[in-house]
């Protein structure tokens, strides 16, 4: 094991103000602290690096991490798996059906009937404006009171696997990826960041992304400039979100209708299709009143206005704006790769090609996000902890020596 | 740990006369003697002794648990999957599709087939009368002739997951919460149970749970009534059972038509809607001669009788009757609350209100029954097994001591 | 635990040359040496003698199995989810839908993004003639290029669970129970073997067996003999494999379409039914070119072909023609047999039932096969790896000794 970044991670860590953490939750990064982020990019680096020196980070004898995909989900799903098998908890999957948007009684009750040896609850939920978000509270409160009752022994914390407001697992992981990209926190300030929107074929895509990527990066110091077309707002609050961090970090947020003067310069560039806000309020609102007929309408409409802005392409031309023609390629995957999963798309296939391994580092973080978030809300002193799994040196794989 | 409570229920337990548990199913809860049913009791307490106090219960290092679900299920999955996890089993899901009635040969090759590394066998099966509980008996059956053939290694014991005629793991939950709610298993010899049917919009509901509950309830000492519209029989066979248990016990079991006689001074109200078991066998004949139009019509005719007794409802004005107006409300879960998840129901939202607490309580012993079922079928001298569990002291999450 | 048995075994394993299967794939029996099928009998055998002895075999503390099933599947899946948790991975299944086939970059990007903590990739895949083994080559490219470049901590190992062309862990399995059953892979020598054709009211099943049974046992000096009406051919590269083994290894490979000819003085019988290679060509086309009209007709033309050889199945008066009347009948399961699961099958219900327990021993070997195959990819000195679990000596299930 690479003792000697070990104990850098560690010390590290050790200087972070981890208060609060301990059995909380994790909704959105904008109710972390900074100190809270920077210790789940910690927690991240140090598991990897055990698992790396092949130690064992199984913190759990037993116990059950529940997952509760409310959309469809690969990635994700496997990411969850493996930080809850990094751990040491098994995974239970809770299949309620995708749309059912359940109430109240049945949320309290099945939080509480899923949870008797829970220690961690993962949910995906992004389909409704207004409706995730909530989704994950409640079911929080739910286990927070049956804990407090006396009906769990333990209290399940929560880690929001993406809903309509944020997908922290994902921009935390996207951070991490540019942490390390850039050799460090401290060399992300004042490098400019292009949040675009981009061209897919395909229709009403989730808000998380762009709004966790504005409400995240930042908190870095960095010049965030969000692009899309006219009409493709995302959620205002959210805006404001970005525009106090940019002032509290010292980096700034802009918007803008131009992709190309989002990418002109950029350090890093996101380009990545959403659904307008105002659109996903209003099948919201149809889906609540079960009109069906005014869904499929509201589809139609948004493909014809998707189709105005095919023009919406990473492309090699844009790329080459970017600072020195190098801005580094970010994206939650799988992308709309023109040619090749579609026909026009978000991105070239050249571009996507050239970062293709980028891309998949950007991802191989996830678990390692996850499984931080759940080990800073479980333990009250992470990093003793982790001091006691390098100690203990169990062999993740038998070896010989 | 607390250790005193562990000593005080090792010595309980070392008491009792298990001989029979190893290496048997799980099937009814009145083919069990009276020990064995406190031993199921016991070990569950244990479980929760050693868990709550931060002790790992994991007694197997490797083997798989199977569940196999012929009917929808949340708790009874997560119970089950808990239980597994809690003793070192992983849990195998065998997907059959639910309304398959698998015939001998398919049954005894599937049987063999998934049990390899198989140390239990969980199911669910209660759509059809006759069915279900002989279901489970082929399993087991064909999984002791693998192993005394050589073919498996080990027998998988068999829980009741509940069946057409019982729902074990439910009932001996229900009485275990009863047992620490008044303070002792003798404390409840003389306590009146109102077992009574209520109105549900919903159709065809099982019967193994009143089934259960006066064939297990009746075994304590305890005054049971059974109250339903008339139309609305058990199985005759099990409310003989019931009666030989009175007798045996120096408690009663009787029969009414009147919801407030049943009622009138009880101590436990379990008020819960059920099929007419006369309409079950009915819909499992045509589901054999698959005539699914007969089904059709049979659920109407069903619905419209429920329709007729809307009245059996558990109202504050019924609960008012009895014992000191405050007798423990029992569920199985999920409840028809009026008002809540259904326009007519079950119960009044205020008394399931009041009761929540408890009835998630009365859910939480599952997990545990259903690992000291296990248990106890697996081990020779689960004493012995236990103490050494309590000694090595493995830490089930990590800490710092 | 039997040491001597262990001993024997070991040094058995000792002997073997192994190079080339460290973080190697197990995609077709005839891509592999001698040796190397020897190691993975002796490796099955090892664990079993292990684990029946109540030790340990968990060499993983954590880690993913995936499975990929694009076919139904019950046995293999239990197998495989039964193998990764006796060597302690957990399984986490892609469901990725049956009948998807899908193309390059989602193929690698998928892999890549399941892998992150995974060791073994388990893939069944045989529905369509020219893709299965090659999406198995695919996936397996994915990961060892995901990992060459960084993304991946380990190189996940391939087990094809059935492919096209081969079905390794079930003809291994087979040949592991012949190898006991007659004593010695020494013993297998000069052996009649009839691989054979039968009726089956059922349509489209793979060719992977048959032609993994005459790829794998002209192997060992057998005589086989491959039997089948006219126009039921399998695969000729398969043929030409199975040729030049029988040469090299001193047996035979011979065809005939008497099904009387193959049984005569057989000490081994495995009849079976399967689809023309043919057709299954023409299905794949059909299904590329999504002509879902052509491929119903095609399935009536097979149907109706099948039935023209109804007199093709395994009878006691067949039976009565074989070495002493006592070949030993093989089949992977299950079976259609006549009378029982079907109108007119495979095999006669009284065959069928004489050989039952060594049927379902034939499959009890598969769950350690597979077992075998993983751990002889993920260790370099898999002989010590299990000395040294005999060494640890943990207990499988917990004892008071």
């Amino acid at each position: 094991m690479d003792q000697k970044k070990f104990k850098a991670l560690l010390s590290e860590l050790k200087e972070l103000d981890l208060s609060g953490m301990y059995n909380d939750d994790f909704f959105l990064t904008w109710e972390k602290t900074d100190d809270q982020l920077k210790a789940v990019w910690t927690v991240a680096d140090l598991l990897r690096t055990l698992r790396e020196g092949n130690v064992s980070t199984k913190v759990f004898d037993s116990g059950l991490g529940i997952s509760i995909f409310r959309d469809n989900s690969t990635r994700t799903r496997f990411s969850f798996a493996s930080a809850c098998n990094l751990l040491g908890l098994e995974v239970q999957d809770l299949d309620e059906g995708k749309s059912q948007i359940a109430h109240g009684e049945t949320v309290r009750e099945t939080a509480n009937m899923i949870s008797f040896m829970a220690d961690v609850i993962g949910i995906r939920d992004d389909m409704y404006i207004g409706k995730g978000n909530a989704y994950m509270h409640a079911v929080s409160q739910a286990v927070q009171e049956g804990n407090a009752a006396g009906v769990l022994e333990q209290r399940p914390t929560l880690v929001n696997l993406q809903c309509d407001i944020d997908h922290p697992t994902q921009c935390m992981a996207d951070m991490a990826h540019l942490i390390h990209y850039f050799g460090g926190i401290e060399n992300l300030k004042g490098k400019k960041v292009a949040m675009t929107w981009a061209y897919s074929p395909s229709y009403g895509k989730p808000l998380s992304v762009p709004q966790g990527v504005i409400g995240l990066f930042t908190r870095l110091g960095m010049d965030v400039v969000l692009a899309h077309p006219e009409g493709y707002e995302v959620m205002s609050e959210v805006e404001e979100v970005a525009k106090a961090n940019a002032q509290a970090s010292g980096g700034s947020f802009t918007r803008t209708n131009s992709m190309a003067e989002a990418f002109a310069g950029a350090d890093i560039v996101y380009p990545k299709s959403w659904a307008p806000f105002a659109a996903m309020e209003e099948r919201t609102d149809l889906y609540g009143k079960g009109d069906f007929d005014g869904i499929k309408a509201l589809e139609q409409r948004l493909l014809a206005q998707n189709a105005q802005h095919k023009d919406w392409t990473c492309t090699e031309e844009l790329m080459a704006t970017t600072k020195d023609g190098k801005a580094l390629y970010l994206h939650c995957l799988p992308a709309d790769i023109t040619g090749v999963s579609c026909k026009e798309g978000e991105v070239e296939a050249s571009v996507f090609d050239r970062y293709r391994d980028e891309l998949y580092k950007e991802a191989s973080y996830k678990p390692y996000v996850i499984a931080a978030m759940i080990l800073l809300s479980k333990f009250k002193d992470p990093a003793a902890i982790l001091a006691r799994l390098e100690k203990q040196g169990r062999q993740r794989i038998m070896d010989l020596e």
